[in-house]
């Protein structure tokens, strides 16, 4: 057998760790008194299109089109829409046939590294990052090479990243915005990134490829802007996911495409199909397939996630806890009162907070709180989180 | 970039690159001029209970609920239904903590294959077979060893078999009933097959495990009878999918299981768990999970498949084709009229009949003929088929 996958297997990553944990408490002590922040799974339904549309496609589309294997890369009317969307939205300049539909945004992923990897190369990535994608480059046989964040506005420390590109550097992955910190890279920022890639590129003679991971790209607050990648870096490839817009994680329904501004791009487009093939993807879910080109551009009542985000920063920063005041995603990032996280997060598992600690993001010291919950929720879990930081006793 | 993805994406496998070339003829010269025996996408609608479920699920349950992530291994009570089934029906004897749900049949071997192998294992395949298993073995780094199958019977050589397990043997994959062939393992191949592996496993101190792919377990003509495999040896991985038995292929819905028989089994279903994080599976298809439970036992009306059987056969043994009556799948397996299959199907095409060269599938000079396809399709082929029999001179 293969030792690594059965470590992996084993020792869970912490997040799905504390969601089954979660799950068990619950059936212990009962829903409502387990205050689960452990992970990305959004507590407001899915828009109502949602519904209308796939139930339309069931009873008024020909089951046998309908369910039957479609192209591997996607259907080519549903690849047209979504490069239609974002070439209108963001100017995105993408074409349909560089489009690559996917079973979410880890398939987006381990496709796409795999379709670019070779063992011994490297990948950059910001941290803290979201821990899985250690394990995606890593099954590889490539190396993770991290790059601090500032510790004030978790935009990433440019003269690290400087230093961590070398010639074995094959790929630099960024999450804007950023599952855990919800912080979202500036325009400013990623032109800094592109000119830095571009210089390495000139510099080492190699290729350098930019993977975009874009899951959160709708859940900004306020007039935040996030940049489209493609507009700045021609060697940039996009990870989308419709888990969190339309609240359909566990439906398994993404994409990603390859910029055609770059000029290999249609050998990696090969090399992505490649990939897919290889690992075994086939083509994603035919019926969610179909169902994304009514929903281009609509979510889910996001309004909800900000209202919750509002709620938590207020009060956690009334209990003294340090919040990170995010810009985007659905994740709050709060420094533990002790160095240690995980000791910090067990005493919070006593009075039954379920916090997810920041070590395996790559940045330890911290907690991820997933504010995709219901509102109820958070308003009953307060009083906890007030004995929590009473019990390290927070300036309030 | 990865040279091996890219080569993988360049050059298609034969049954996609000519799934393609019908999709473009197709739109080219119109639908009903063009014979396409190509893949394996059921044409039989899936059964009522497939949409009155979906839709009873999409309008009756929380979207929240119904969306959302479930465990990685699938949702415990769907587990728990398939384990109850395999029992009653099979006497399979399974466990539904060992049971790990897919994005359909290619997830399951490839999530069994990543969790088993290590690179330098051998993996021995039965000729013909599937081609996308080589695919699915190189790339875990582990070798394919190939058996051929006795040219009459399409059972297994077993002298050959018994030579090509070595020490590096850590997979033997078997496919029953057969794509390509249609041909059934019989109740006593089993039990010569599961002897052979004990005994090996003794002799040299390894061990050696049966992965059964069956995705057209049902698919069975006659009172033919598929022996279930964990009940004749130990260490046994069962892949099913739901593809071809429901007409869901496009929906990517399947599961394997671990046989509870093997001392091994608790690590072994780590491993899968393991394997299916690494490759970015993360869960099955959610509103597919709860479909399963009211699907068990339950079938597209396969009878048509049979019907196209005969009609298939009997025309051309007619006009002269050596046909390998097939007790399952829906596959007919044809010998090329000249040594080189590929000349003929470049022959067939030309008669716009598009029938898949037995190269890749370990065992040149046949044809396979997908016969998943509507009777009028084949009632209109048939001039073509004679055409093509009398372009060979063949004796009718």
């Amino acid at each position: 057998m293969n030792e690594k996958m059965k470590e992996l297997g084993t020792r869970r990553s912490a997040i799905r760790e504390l969601f089954e944990y979660g799950k068990k408490r619950k059936a212990e002590i009962g829903d409502e008194n387990v205050y689960d922040f452990s992970i990305g799974n959004p507590s407001v339904p899915a828009p109502e299109i949602v519904r209308e549309t796939l139930v339309n496609l069931l009873t008024k589309t020909d089951p046998v089109a309908l369910h039957g294997y479609t192209s591997a890369q996607g259907d080519a009317k549903v690849r047209a829409a979504i490069a239609d969307y974002l070439n209108k939205t963001y100017g995105a300049g993408v074409d349909s046939n560089l489009i690559y539909l996917t079973v979410g945004a880890a398939a987006s992923l381990t496709v796409s590294l795999t379709a670019l990897l070779n063992p011994g190369d490297e990948v950059v990535l910001l941290a803290p990052f979201f821990p899985e994608y250690r394990v995606f480059v890593e099954r590889t046989g490539a190396k993770v090479v991290t790059v601090p964040a500032d510790p004030e506005t978790f935009q990433p420390d440019m003269d690290a990243l400087q230093e961590a590109i070398t010639e074995r550097t094959r790929v630099l992955l960024v999450n804007s915005p950023n599952n855990p910190t919800g912080a979202v890279l500036s325009e400013q920022t990623v032109k800094k990134i592109a000119a830095l890639l571009c210089e390495k590129q000139k510099n080492y003679g190699t290729a350098i490829w930019l993977i975009a991971d874009e899951p959160y790209r709708e859940l900004v607050w306020g007039d935040v802007k996030v940049p489209y990648l493609t507009n700045y870096y021609d060697r940039t490839i996009v990870c989308y996911s419709f888990s969190k817009s339309l609240s359909l994680p566990g439906e398994r329904i993404g994409y990603l495409l390859v910029s055609p501004k770059s000029k290999d791009a249609a050998d990696v487009y090969a090399a992505v199909c490649g990939a897919g093939r290889a690992l075994g993807f086939v083509c994603a879910p035919s019926l969610f397939q179909y169902l994304i080109p009514a929903c281009l551009g609509k979510t889910s009542d996001l309004s909800v996630y900000a209202g919750n985000r509002e709620l938590l920063v207020q009060a956690l920063t009334a209990y003294g806890f340090r919040v990170i005041s995010p810009d985007g995603a659905f994740y709050l990032f709060v420094q533990s009162p002790e160095p240690d996280a995980n000791a910090f997060c067990e005493r919070a598992k006593g009075l039954e907070l379920l916090l997810v600690p920041s070590d395996s993001f790559g940045c330890p010291g911290y907690v991820r709180i997933s504010y995709c919950v219901s509102t109820d929720m958070i308003r009953r879990s307060l009083p906890a989180f007030e004995k929590l930081a009473a019990s390290y006793g927070l300036p309030t």
